[in-house]
């Protein structure tokens, strides 16, 4: 791809107001920020072509009712051509890392979102919220609570919404969690326990054991024990204390393989929890006064099973990345609050930061109410 | 009860040679050792008739092949006559804590079973061994290492074996486990979870919360998800971590309500496991390379149920108490090594100490390997 024609093809059509192509706008604009006119779909840039978005996020697409694909964010030609030809996307939508920032003047995409290695999400979410698009940002939100505080700070100033990609929290079996919680169906909840992790030995993915990447199995992995515990449970936690180790000292050098820690909740429950990149486990329990309820897997891309007490959890799942980013677009189409906005993501990393310092600190309790 | 009449009697009845009464010799004596004849069933004695005794044991010994529920040990005179009732215990054959001693005299008793709280373990396995008997303790062996030590030498010193009685390893699905560790079934095991806890309010089960009993969450209950994380890694663990917490500090001011703990293992494995007299709870799960399996409940005393990635884990279970008590009668009666003997009650004792010891520390990781 040569990125010069490419931003000039851009600019072209921009300028010559053919921009809004596939869009069919459904009503004239009514609100005053630029990336709130009252659309039936919102136009969706995916920033970085790994994986996920290739495998996911991309077919996901493909069955939104509320957002579609409309441009793509690579530093591979390669990948741009393909994805242009399987995805029909137009060059004057396709940039490179380099001409990014010039996506402000595109307005066939209003968000952007970043799924690129976990310590550049800070920099893309805060040029992304420059643009003037609102920024979906792939889980974990940031390597610090300070980054991620600069994160929300830029999407509010730019007057853009930023959404974490936690998936879940939009996902049935998880909402019907949620409620357990909410309405109290099996009592007080005493113990939560979660496992999330996968055997990572893919020299493909090669970022996951870099700590200057923000690698490691509870950035990666645990976060997801984290979330489950905290949505679970309804509360936010008062203590964290935490235990890390590494199994292949060759092949996890600079960040955790293995983390487990403990939450104390204000209503006295207790959290045990753990992540791993040496082996898979995806598990959630939940022990009440009248009951329990568990999830296997809970936050696998598909196939949440669930059973309770009570009877089984079954709901139809469907897509999980189409439902976020419907909800998602659709909230912003309607002005409406975003279900995991930055403020959730910055809650995980503040504990993130005190696991590590747990850590550091040999495993004593660390309060989180400061 | 009128104990100075009862141990006349029983006195009077061993003297008379007439004490054999029930046992029907199958062999004649071919051992140097008092209790080690050659029978087909062996006489036990229960000391101390509380829940465990009344509802579990009594009527397992109603289904063992190698054991008979010979005699009972109690400080309630309304709770012998009501015993001996039920299960024709004859009178000689009935002790009170007072009398203890005196069962070293009466042949119909081959093993006393320790059924007390956990404090009293240490006093009763040494004096029924320095009466000559085969000892079956309870769980959990003793409050202290030193104590679980003093007791194997008391058992050792006087020619007797010593048995504790956890149950699992004699349970067929747990036996599944074991092998499945034995036979590296599911590959490299790297992650085991248990949880095993109840909710404790009963004002009747006086001593679960008194420090000077042996009691609180990791006594009771939490010896099960150490023994569960031992016997399905089958590799004794290097180090150790805890954590505890209290929600109810009115009712559990001296012990823990809620302990979790963190197990090391040589192969590289880790245990997240967790305890509590606050909420009904009873999982182990196995994460390894190649699959993984679940039991829950894992330690009830029935409706034991499994499940692996490659299917159901179904045993005929049977009566846990009965299979247990007759698989050490069977090991005594033919001189073989016990199952559950007391060095491996003394190991976990040893890690309750390490878990008091990382608690006391803050939560630091506690080396076991000294």
């Amino acid at each position: 791809m040569d990125s010069k024609r490419t931003t000039d093809r851009r600019t072209f059509l921009y300028t010559s107001g053919m921009a809004a192509g596939a869009l069919a706008l459904s009503l004239p604009v009514t609100s005053a920020c630029r990336n709130t006119q009252k659309k039936d779909k919102l136009g969706i840039a995916l920033v970085g072509l790994g994986y996920y978005s290739t495998d996911l996020l991309a077919p996901a697409l493909q069955e939104t009712q509320h957002a579609y694909l409309a441009g793509i964010v690579t530093g591979s030609p390669d990948k741009a051509r393909k994805w242009q030809e399987q995805y029909q996307i137009p060059e004057k939508n396709v940039y490179s890392y380099e001409t990014f920032d010039q996506i402000k003047d595109n307005p066939d995409i209003d968000v952007v979102y970043i799924v690129l290695p976990n310590s550049m999400h800070k920099e893309y979410t805060i040029r992304g919220a420059k643009a003037g698009k609102h920024v979906f940002c792939e889980k974990p939100m940031a390597v610090t609570a300070a980054d991620c505080r600069e994160m929300i700070d830029a999407c509010k100033n730019n007057g853009v919404k930023l959404a974490i990609g936690y998936r879940m929290q939009h996902e049935p079996h998880t909402q019907q969690l949620m409620r357990f919680a909410e309405e109290n169906t099996f009592g007080p909840i005493r113990m939560i326990t979660a496992g999330a992790g996968w055997r990572w030995d893919n020299p493909g993915d090669h970022w996951k054991n870099k700590k200057s990447y923000g690698g490691g199995a509870m950035m990666d992995m645990g976060v997801y024990s984290l979330q489950a515990a905290r949505y679970a449970m309804g509360e936010e936690p008062v203590a964290v204390a935490a235990q890390q180790y590494t199994r292949r000292p060759d092949v996890f050098s600079e960040v955790d393989e293995f983390t487990s820690f403990q939450l104390q909740f204000p209503g006295g429950a207790l959290a045990n929890l753990h992540t791993s990149l040496g082996v898979g486990m995806n598990y959630l329990q939940v022990n009440a006064d009248n009951g329990w309820y568990r999830v296997d897997p809970f936050s696998a891309y598909n196939g949440i099973s669930g059973e309770s007490s009570n009877g089984p959890i079954a709901f139809e799942a469907g897509n999980q990345q189409a439902r976020q980013m419907d909800d998602d677009c659709l909230a912003i189409i309607n002005g409406q609050d975003l279900m995991v906005p930055g403020e959730e993501g910055l809650r995980d990393i503040r504990i993130v930061e005190a696991i590590r310092q747990s850590v550091a600190e040999g495993g004593r309790w660390i309060d989180l109410q400061g």
